[in-house]
């Protein structure tokens, strides 16, 4: 199966947060069809699994406007003109936390709904831990929640830690918690 | 942290397939802010990690707009009215990738990007697979990629297997899988 070719490709919405596109596409068996997105943002995105020395995950508990909910997740955020991801992924722990990591490592890039999202997001893992706070851009600070991870089935099993991209990015390192976690 | 208040909800721009909402919100701190979302949708979704007979899991290739790229992902759709997630998981397979299920499981709910978006997905696993085909609504019709689950490693760490959902998806129910693939 080829690409379907863009005949056009106009912004339809545009608000402070959020823009659409309208994709009118030609398929290779000839059949047009008009697709909506929200295209590739000029900015990227880090989530971060970190582990304290208490062989504890760091959680914060935030608001979340999509569902109207306090929701437990990972410490994430945008990566800022001129940072790396390792730099983006140590300031968002400093902002959100209260710490930051001596050790950053890349796990994958992750997208969210790329049929009609060109959103993605790099997840980190950062460990070796020291205390570092740095001022964050949230209304409210979030909650920080200690999670053992011994306890790490009960957080991905149970029905209040729902982010897909948080449990991907945790189970992907899994193996590397699991030395940690005796 | 008690949930903001919403001191106004109003729609700021809507297309074919996306809704915009701005909220006012007084934070408990007293600090207001707009946030803009996308609303929870009246449908629903589910996500399938279906196995067949020789250990393999059933993967689609399809075209995703979000970044018009060809792109390897799991059977997904929308829940029709009346329908139950077994049965739409059922049927999104026979559409998708020509077969159905006798035994299909709910794993999780997902969420996506709940700080934006208040849409969720439901993640399924569908077993005992037999062919059946039923006609699909896409412009053409996915590429079926069954991948041995042996080598389920090598699709999640490397680089054509993005999607957050499906990766979450595929390792809450590795266990399962695992006793199968030897």
């Amino acid at each position: 199966m080829p690409l379907p070719k863009i005949l056009q490709n106009k912004v339809i919405a545009k608000t402070r947060f959020f823009q659409v596109e309208a994709l009118d596409l030609e398929f290779s068996n000839g059949i047009k069809r008009t697709y909506e997105r929200i295209p590739e943002p000029r900015t990227q995105g880090v989530i971060v699994v970190a582990i304290n020395a208490a062989d504890e995950l760091l959680l914060i508990r935030e608001y979340a406007a999509g569902f109207h909910e306090l929701q437990l997740t990972l410490p994430k955020g945008i990566v800022d003109a001129g940072e790396s991801l390792e730099e983006a992924a140590r300031r968002e722990l400093a902002e959100e936390v209260g710490f930051s990591a001596r050790n950053v490592t890349f796990i994958k890039r992750l997208t969210l709904a790329p049929g009609h999202m060109g959103y993605s997001i790099h997840a980190m893992l950062a460990q070796d831990l020291y205390e570092k706070h740095l001022p964050g851009d949230e209304p409210e600070p979030p909650e920080v929640v200690p999670w053992p991870l011994a306890r790490l089935d009960e957080l991905i099993n149970g029905d209040q830690f729902n982010e897909a991209r948080a449990i991907a990015a945790l189970l992907m390192c899994r193996e590397q918690l699991a030395s940690r976690s005796g």
